[in-house]
Formats: C-alpha cells, sequence, structure tokens
C-alpha cells in the first residue's frame, strides 16, 4: 500500500553537508552568494566526472547568466576546468611562446597570415584551434581546404614543429578541459551561451592549458561578431584579462570592428587564398592592419622587442614560415585550391556609393552558401563562400558587380540571396566614413 | 580528417522558427520577456512527452524563477500541466464539491477532522493527497496508520464514496497533471523548488485537474512552513487565487501559523488518535479553531449557509461520518493504532514558563524517529513521533516532563534530541503572548 504518491505540500528538500552538494551550490548561485573555491572545483570536476546531472549544470549555468560571478569566482571556474584534463607544456621548444584567440567574425582569416609571421619574428605560435559553428568560420575548416594538410598532431608532433617551423595551427585535443567541453556543448541547448563569466571562463581554460607564454585576444564588435555593441565586447575584454592576470599568463585583449566582413573573400579555400595574398605582401589593407597590430601585440607579450612586423610581412619571410608550416602538416602550398562548380554575381541595383556589406548578413549567406555548418557533426564545402568584388568608398552604376556567390549546391543560392537582401549592401549617394578597425586595448597587466 | 572539434569561437546558435524550440523559450524568460500562451502549451506539453530535454526544462525554471512569471502566465502553465494528463469530473453526485490544500506544517492533521466536517455540513469533499516528505507529513502516511485503511482508489470508486459518505480522502491519481510529477521531480534536485509561480502552478493543477467546485488553501507561516514569512506566505496565497479566479474556481487562502505544530502530537498514529478525540468533541482548542475557521470557509464556497460547523463537530456528527470514510476504505476505525516499541520522555532542565516547541525542531525530530521520510521510496514508521505534554503558558519545574519521544528504532533518539536542542524548547521566566493562530484571509472573488 506503500507506492510511491505525490507529496501532499511542497517540502524542503533535505540538506546534505555544506558545499558539497549540487542542489546547495545552485542554491548558493540563485540566492546570489559568491561561490567558494571549494564549490566551485568540486562542481566543475563532478561535472566533468559525470557526478553532478546535466540538469543541475543547467540550472548552475542559468543562475550564473543571469546573477553573474564576480572576477575570483571566474579564476577559480577557470582553473577547475583546466584541472578537469591535462595541460601541455611547450617551454622546451626555444623560442618564446605567444598565441592569439578571436572571438570569431566573418572573413577572419587573421590566425592564417599571424602564425607564420609572428613565427618569423622569432616568437613560436602553438595555435591550437577549432572549427566553426553558424555563420562565423573556424581557422581548421579553412586551412582543411589546402590539399593534403591534417589538422591532427600529437603533442609530439606539435613540439617539433614549434621547434622546427615555430608556428603551428593544429585541433586542439580532447584531453585539454574537457569540462569545457561538456559544458558549452549543455549551454548550447539551455539559454546560457551568452553569459560573460562562462565565455571568458571557457575562452581562458583552454589558452592556459595549452601553456602559452602570453596571449592577444581579438574581441569582436559588430553585426557579425558575438557580442553586438562595445561595452558588451568591453566586459568579455575585462573578464578575459582578469583571468589571465590571476593566472599569471599576460594577456592583451585589443577589440576590433566586426561590422563589415574582413578582408574581401568569406570562405574556406577563398579566404586561403586571401591569406596567401597578405603573405606575399599585397592584400586587402584591413587585412594587413590588423594582423600587423595583432603581431606587435604577440611580440611584445613575447618579449621580442625591436621586430618590424610589418617588414616582415612585406619582405615575403612570413610566406616562407607558412609554406614550410603547411608543409610539416602534410598541406602542398603550392596546389590549386578548390574552386566552386557555380559562381554567380550580385549587381548594384543603382548608382551611387557603395558603403558596406553587412557582415551578418554577408556570413550568413557564405554559410548557407556551404561554407559553414549548423551542427558539429556537419561536413563544410572548401570552395563555397562569398567574394566581395567592391571596396567602402567605390563607385557604382546599375550593374556594377558587386559580389560572387559561390557553391556547389546551386540550390542554396536563392537562401544566400535573401540573406543579402534589405539593407546588406548599402550604396547611398554619400561616401561613407573612414572605418575604424581597431577600437580599443586592454591588458592584464 | 573530419572529427568533432571545438569551434575556435564562442557560436551564435542557429534561430530556429520563432515559439518552437526549447532554447527560444528558455532564452526569452532568461531575458526578462513574457511567455506566450503557445510558447507555454508547447513547452510544458512537450516536456511531459519527453521531448524537451530535462537540461533545457532547469534552464527554463531556474529562469523562472529568478525572472519570474505574471498572473497570465502562470494561469496558462497552470493550464498546460493540467492538458498534460487527465481530468475528473464528480459533479453528479448530489452535493457541491470543495477541497482544503495545506502547504504542509508540523502536528498539520486539519484534513482528518475537516473532510468529515464539511460533509457532515452537507458539501461533498475529494481530497486527492499525497505522502509526506522531510519534516512535514503527509495525509495519506497518517491515515495508512489505521489497520486495513486503504489510499489507492479508483475514480468510480471516489464517486461511490462521495455519494453514500460525503468524504474522501485518498491518493492522487498518475494520469492528473503527469507534467507536474514530472516538473517537480526536476526542481527537487535542481535548486528551483522555490519559485511562487511554479509552486502556485504545481499545487493548483492538480486541484483544478480533481475537478473540485471551491477550493481553500491553508498557507502555512512560520519555522515549520515552506514560507517562512507572512510576506512569502502572501504573495504564493495570491499568486494561487489568481490562478482560481483565472480558471473560475471559487479560491479563498488562508494564511495560518507554523511556526509551533498544530496540536500536541506529531507523527502519523499520534496525530490519528489526536484528530479522533477533536471528532469526538474533545482536543486541543488550536486544531479546533483552525478546523471550524477552515470548514467555514469550505461551506461558504460551497454555498452552505446557515451550517454551524462547530456545533456539528461539537456533536459527534463529524465522527459518524469519519467512521463511514474509514470503513469505507477499508480501515478499521475502533482498532487499536500502532504503538511505538520504544517512549523516553524529555524533562524541563529549569523552572519557568513553557512559551514554544519550535515547529522546525518538533517536525525534524519526528522525522529522524521514523515518522517521516528522506526520499519518496522510503517508508515511514506508523507510531513513530512526539508527543507535547505542556502547552504553551503552563509552569513547569525542573524535571516536569516536557514531551515524549516515540520510536521503533532506538537508535534514532539522539538525534532526535539533537533536532529538539538549543531553543528549540523555550522555556522562560514571563508568560507568553497569546498566539495568533489566523493570520490572514484572501479570496479569488
Amino acid at each position: 500500500m506503500r507506492g510511491v504518491g505525490w507529496a501532499d505540500a511542497e517540502p524542503i528538500p533535505a540538506q546534505p553537508p555544506p558545499g558539497t552538494s549540487a542542489v546547495e551550490i545552485v542554491v548558493a548561485k540563485r540566492d546570489c552568494r559568491e561561490l567558494t573555491r571549494d564549490q566551485i572545483d568540486w562542481v566543475v570536476g563532478a561535472y566533468a566526472r559525470g557526478e553532478v546531472a546535466e540538469e543541475q549544470m543547467a540550472a548552475l549555468a542559468m543562475a550564473i547568466l543571469l546573477n553573474g560571478m564576480d572576477a575570483d569566482e571566474t579564476a577559480h571556474w577557470t582553473q577547475a576546468m583546466i584541472d578537469s584534463g591535462e595541460t601541455l607544456d611547450f617551454g622546451d621548444v626555444g623560442r618564446p611562446l605567444v598565441d592569439k584567440h578571436s572571438t570569431g567574425g566573418v572573413g577572419d582569416k587573421i590566425t592564417l597570415m599571424l602564425a607564420p609571421l609572428v613565427a618569423a619574428c622569432g616568437a613560436a605560435v602553438p595555435q591550437l584551434s577549432g572549427r566553426g559553428l553558424g555563420h562565423t568560420g573556424g581557422t581548421l575548416d579553412k586551412l582543411e581546404a589546402i590539399p593534403g594538410w591534417r589538422a591532427e598532431l600529437s603533442t609530439e608532433e606539435i613540439r617539433a614543429q614549434l621547434r622546427a617551423v615555430g608556428a603551428v595551427v593544429c585541433a586542439t585535443t580532447p584531453t585539454l578541459a574537457p569540462a569545457d567541453r561538456r559544458l558549452y556543448a549543455l549551454r548550447d541547448v539551455t539559454g546560457t551561451v551568452e553569459s560573460v563569466p562562462l565565455i571568458a571562463s571557457s575562452i581562458m581554460s583552454k589558452k592556459l592549458a595549452e601553456g602559452t607564454g602570453g596571449l592577444v585576444l581579438d574581441v569582436k564588435v559588430g553585426s557579425g561578431a558575438f557580442m553586438k555593441t562595445r561595452a558588451r565586447a568591453g566586459e568579455l575584454a575585462d573578464a578575459m584579462t582578469a583571468i589571465g592576470a590571476a593566472h599569471g599568463l599576460p594577456t592583451t585583449a585589443v577589440l576590433t570592428d566586426m561590422s563589415v566582413p574582413l578582408g574581401r573573400c568569406v570562405g574556406n579555400a577563398l579566404e586561403v587564398a586571401e591569406a596567401v595574398e597578405v603573405l606575399r605582401g599585397g592584400g586587402p589593407p584591413d587585412l594587413v592592419t590588423l594582423t600587423v597590430t595583432l603581431a606587435s601585440e604577440m611580440l611584445a607579450l613575447a618579449g621580442i622587442t625591436g621586430a618590424d612586423p610589418a617588414g616582415v610581412l612585406a619582405s615575403g619571410a612570413a610566406y616562407e614560415v607558412w609554406d614550410r608550416m603547411i608543409r610539416a602538416q602534410g598541406g602542398d602550398p603550392d596546389a590549386a585550391l578548390p574552386a566552386a562548380r557555380h559562381v554567380e554575381t550580385v549587381t548594384a541595383e543603382r548608382a551611387g556609393v557603395f558603403v558596406s556589406a553587412d557582415a551578418m548578413a554577408v556570413g550568413t549567406a557564405a554559410w548557407r552558401l556551404g561554407a559553414g555548418r549548423a551542427r558539429k557533426e556537419d561536413p563544410v564545402q572548401a570552395a563555397a563562400g562569398v567574394r566581395l568584388l567592391v571596396d567602402p568608398g567605390d563607385e557604382v552604376q546599375p550593374g556594377t558587380p558587386l559580389l560572387e556567390l559561390h557553391t556547389d549546391t546551386p540550390e542554396k543560392l536563392p537562401d544566400a540571396r535573401r540573406a543579402l537582401g534589405g539593407a546588406a549592401l548599402l550604396v547611398i549617394s554619400e561616401p561613407p566614413r573612414p572605418r575604424e578597425l581597431v577600437l580599443d586595448v586592454r591588458r592584464s597587466r
């Protein structure tokens, strides 16, 4: 007769010993209390071990999103995520280590020029990277457009390449900050991505576990970025440099514009080709400016003074490192890149001055064309993407080609055109204001 | 080479069509937006069907707890929980239907007297009830102390008993508001129990699905109650009467004191014996007062005027209904109740006036002795509990017996004594203020 029945009243849950239960930790953050280091260590570790249920971590993530975590809590949270896995140490490669992370943009192929450039100036760049999701591309997706190039390296392969070449861009390993991997997948389905402390600790835990000696963060701001406003991007930059300071990692955050795409090309092979142009001393000026700016910040953190990254880039010395870096990972830098089977041109409808191509619109169009993925397990098309044919300030007439749509799946062309409708491609009668590319710089020391 | 890798940047999650995804609904509440009726219908129904993941509902529950739901949202949420299961209709039993729900207290055996009393005055009371959890007892646990009594009835058995006797106290069925059952289990482990809209909709969905014609809510306030303050209890009372109004169910909430136990007995068989005393015209005055107060409110909602519940209770007419109600469910009201194998007495340590026995402390002591359960699946001891031997205001000397601890498991006696330590049993030199039992009344119309 004692079957399971409903409680007549809302019961008070049984209280386990202080600080040791998931419910108690959720309740503490729900009630705006600061979590202790012990509580954070336990809950993150237990979650990584599967001892805290997904629904408990989801409730905690929402409480953190809405009630925040202060700098100490965020630093402890980051450490607990690092402690959930292994850490790497490339301190024996004979050069100062320095890395860069971008919060993600449209046409953001900066890593492709930056890693070889900084290596050419004497530092070692161990860039453990990822694939793209949504309208922003992933660095590995771009490099995988190069025939033969492989993303997966062993730790010893990374070490050897850092010694021999100075630059590695490869896939991160599942053993680095596994709690973050699990938590990110959970946040993605529970509306808890947009928490500054959780974003900051996610990024920083991976970079700290990777063992870099200095870190430059490219925090994107604008329609094509995750952070739409400068205030919000500044908040993220401050949270990340604070974590860097707490962990003794010299960290510089550079806020940069992502209202329009970087360069003229968006899409994997298209961006590799454009990066090679820059590495050979040419390419669009915004790419050159941002690459040199970030290289200078990285070299400063690496303690390399007197280097001239602009000169090194123009000289072709960075291209030499690129060539060796690609070959070291099985790629053929001289091979032809994949070309799309279908290319369609979008033209101006009226006369005037081309002002801008909205970053979100171009990123979404490239994604629709096959350059990006909606789910982690989706493939991407190497050749798909968007190539802009005009720069802001160019005068156009009705029928002037504005951009090209590249794809292997032409049935997606209407979707891409739709993404570029409305005010996405702005043509007006007055010339635009010059673009402010670098918006702000914030340092951990 | 296209294994699953990390996203390089924090991606923007793909946006499904408006209003149709769990993530979008979580994000809406996270961002303090009002949920639409369609969103609520979908998410509650899909959760009951297993189409919304536990972690998504956990994030939503936390967002609701922290950002609230207004009266419309709460009414829709309640309706969606009702719609997740079946509803009952006892409109054909030939008497006006009226029910009571208590938010749970220590020594709260009021239902045992109230259901027979209100039936004796001409209404029908279909009380679908639950078992206890934690320090508050469950009505079914109490009645199961009576030899032979069974809690599980079919809908037709309930209907027949309402016609023949007028009062039924039995187990609720799993088919009533199944979304609530699932959600309650989730809230219990995710720190999301303490949300007024979720508590209110949980209680009201079950009572509305049960098909009562009027509802009196006994909202307990104080140390032994879920709501510790009058303000918080008032908030819950208002939320529940608003749901009643929105669903056309006349609802009255009575805020009553739960700083000290109700009556002198806490524990299943002990409480049944005390309830029988009251039904026979005796018993502690606080039990009589509260029973008559709630009966008057129920009779008013049932439209029965001119009844004299105090007189009916004193006359023994309510006991007649009790006798038939217990027999109708297989119980023997004349059988001896289980007695504990071990009874220990706690005595006063100094002379003075006995002021109070803290409700939470006495409830916890009874729970430790075996009267309550920590988990749904635990058994309870019928005979375990606490019997107070003095009333507030009584003069005591060192050694005067204050209360008895009853248990079949004497190894739990030290735990129970510990719960009653400190200021739990207050003896001072000045007489206490009279207790204010009924604190407030709030009505849906």
